[in-house]
């Protein structure tokens, strides 16, 4: 009898989990869609609301619309946990996480007040357009690039380093030669022009007023201009190279279920998550 | 009887379409040319009309030659009209409306003369130099980098979503961190202030003030000029690409009448008009 | 008998033309070094006296020194007419135009007082240093550069020239939206505010100030960003080309007289000025 | 007895040279580790220095902490003094004059007491984390690199001093055409203004007010955006040059003494310091 109950609750939670995660289904296809809207939506709101002109004529409207949002993300977040086959594994993941973060402030603006500005947190969960539209025939055309962005991975995360201690060293050079006086005011707002400079943003809030700081400056420039070749070249190379190496990956499946990427030909099920494969 | 003043009309028709979408007749040539001219001329005229040193100088005379160059314009596009075998096609096409814009707010002013500043739609009549040049030998050139344009267009399509969704997440982040007390006086303002940093540009009309807001900004102009790379390495291996593919497509022909690229070597006719090709 | 006196005064014109034009000899590197030292000096002559600091203090010393050089320079002029066989193709070409610019605001000084400051010409004689430094090792590694930015010429133009005709399309509907009183004060000026933006220079003093005006700003800003990778993929394509087709253009000779590249292996006079090769 | 003693002295030499050079051994890692975290410690130190917020506070504590690290410093200085087989090449090594200005300022500060500030150098050593990371996996994917940076690094300098010439010559135009009324005060500053917009930073502390001034700035804005093409190109064509010639160059080994590469697959000894290899 208990089994009997189980089992039906499985095959419940089985459907939620298509209906939210697939995207094959009608109705997986509607919840992806609304889920989509509601998430603009959402940030609409927050956007009106940070704009005086409009909250102060629409206020009550908006707090409403807000309670209405989170209740939507409330009882989303509740199926995710509940038909997941390992609910903790998705309560500590980023999306969990994300998830997470676009509903608390809400509710906790019941206690302190001031946290209600921490709302903004659910523009994160605008990231989820990129696994809804990620199903899309454009995606197919993403995979090299995903490649290439993994190769190149390492060399980039060496190349930030790079600049982060070149800014450091550069940036406490012109602090010294710069001085309070004219705006750089300790070694972070150093080191920050120096970021600024050498990645070509140029804000122009601290420039350089002595003849040395602004050979200084030049120089630096010159040599941001210059690194920039780096990261550019790294990318284009693995990206060439992986579009010359796996042609035939163009030809990958996606697992209807788990949306992971198939290469093996033969594959019957997905490697990830079991599915059965067509 | 109506058969033979049909068929002149079909005939003159024919020759005004030679005249004003071929460039290899004389008189094609001499339209072209002219209208280049009365393009650029007008175009002049806007620009002058919105320096007030000399709209109050001249103010009658500019008056009196938008008017010549209206009448210009219009008796064109009523040709254009005239000639195409399919009118509703050319009116409701890109050019169409383009055409339209640069001599409806001339009209219009009649009626509303706040509209005459629309006069500056005029400008988008430059884009035609695209299509009256493209007839050199320079696009010969081009066709490599249209199609490497065109493969990467998707990718690029996804990267630039990439952006603007990352703008919005940090703009709002950014948002709450500075304030509106320092400038990011809504979370529109702000998202605005993040494009304008992660593309470099960096105007410095909205800073980041706190130590918190730099550190952001600092991960964010770095991210930037790490992202930038994306498109480049796209662009240029796709190019390469294209480049290594196809040399035979240098040797192109193109169409006399609809100037549309003929890659069979073997083809009499264009495939666009069925225009006989020498 | 005048027949040795023509005979000899060309062998003098030839042996000045060695020492100025070539870079073999002896007194060609004493020539080539005492031009290069001179230029410089020039240079740091006319910024020194830009600093009303240092000009105050030793204007006569200025004034004294710079007829020094003028003195130098004209000499040299009147060298390189003499020596040269069509001395008009000389005078009219353009490194015979920039070395008269250099000497001729200090004798027009006499007549007109304020011509004196065309003296800033002189730093176009900087350019000449290519031409001298050129022989060095280096060169040989530019060879592949040059090729590859020939190759590219045509494509970067018709780049450049969408760019322009975009700028004055979108700076004239800028002007629209943002209007006289935020700063965009005539079409000229949001034309040049447009290029700011898309070249991603970003200075500052003009930026959109309406949200409409921003919208639009950020969308150039993005456009801006990926166009940039257009000119890269180009040039970076071509280099990778003119590098794997032509491998042994690495080991081309230089003309000691008019230091042409020789990529004929088996040349025995150079192609452009009939010198005998080694 | 004297031979004894010198050869146990020279054990100890070599004992504390596996220590300090090294990174093999336990004691070699937790002097690198120790190394790093003084390096950083010193660094966040002259940080809270540099900011009158901090300084005001814990004045006595940043002075103690300060004299701390000098002690350590010099222990460090002294040590790699004396275990080096030749000191006097290390002393004048780039390194061991950034360890020496490291220590320095403090000492300085007995006599000079405003020497203080240039303990802001001990940042240089934060180039040593390069030394100390190097050793780490990612170290093989930055061969590639810095074989690509070798093959570049030419054709970047002339590149490089080519941006440098047109920014005198442009700058010297602008000076003529702004003029110090417009911010161009001298012709250092104007040459800055022009290095400032050609890299594309833009600071916007000097911006052209003249049409003439703004159009020979556009100009150089657009000239800027394509040359940043030239040093991408070069950097890209020799990286993708790179990986394709030498894949098994992945393959090498590195010296567990002087952490040379050691390309040569069958190698017993270190080429550079003999060391031999397992």
């Amino acid at each position: 009898m208990r089994n009997k109950i189980k089992s039906k609750y499985d095959l419940l939670r089985q459907q939620i989990y298509i209906i939210i995660y697939g995207a094959n289904t009608f109705w997986g296809k509607l919840f992806d869609l609304s889920l989509l809207v509601v998430i603009l939506l959402s940030l609409i709101l927050i956007t009106l609301e940070s704009m005086p002109r409009y909250d102060s004529l629409h206020h009550h409207f908006f707090v409403v619309a807000e309670w209405v949002i989170t209740v939507f993300f409330t009882v989303e977040y509740i199926l995710r946990i509940l038909c997941n086959k390992r609910p903790l594994n998705y309560i500590f993941s980023f999306w969990g996480i994300v998830d997470l973060l676009a509903l608390l402030p809400m509710y906790l603006s019941f206690f302190i007040p001031t946290s209600k500005v921490l709302i903004v947190f659910r523009s994160l969960r605008l990231l989820r357009l990129f696994a809804i539209l990620d199903l899309m025939p454009v995606l197919g055309q993403q995979y090299h690039l995903k490649l290439a962005l993994k190769a190149s991975r390492n060399k980039i995360l060496v190349f930030v380093y790079f600049i982060i201690v070149l800014s450091i060293v550069l940036g406490t050079l012109m602090y010294l030669v710069e001085g309070p006086e004219h705006g750089y005011k300790d070694i972070p707002t150093s080191i920050y022009w120096c970021i600024v400079t050498m990645t070509t943003v140029g804000y122009g809030d601290i420039s350089p007023h002595t003849a040395l700081g602004q050979a200084i400056a030049s120089f630096i420039m010159i040599m941001g201009y210059g690194i920039i070749a780096v990261p550019t070249g790294i990318v284009t190379a693995e990206y060439a190279n992986a579009n010359k190496q796996n042609p035939e990956l163009e030809e990958h499946r996606i697992c209807p279920r788990c949306t992971t990427f198939i290469y093996n030909q033969d594959a019957n099920y997905c490697h990830n998550c079991g599915e059965k494969l067509s």
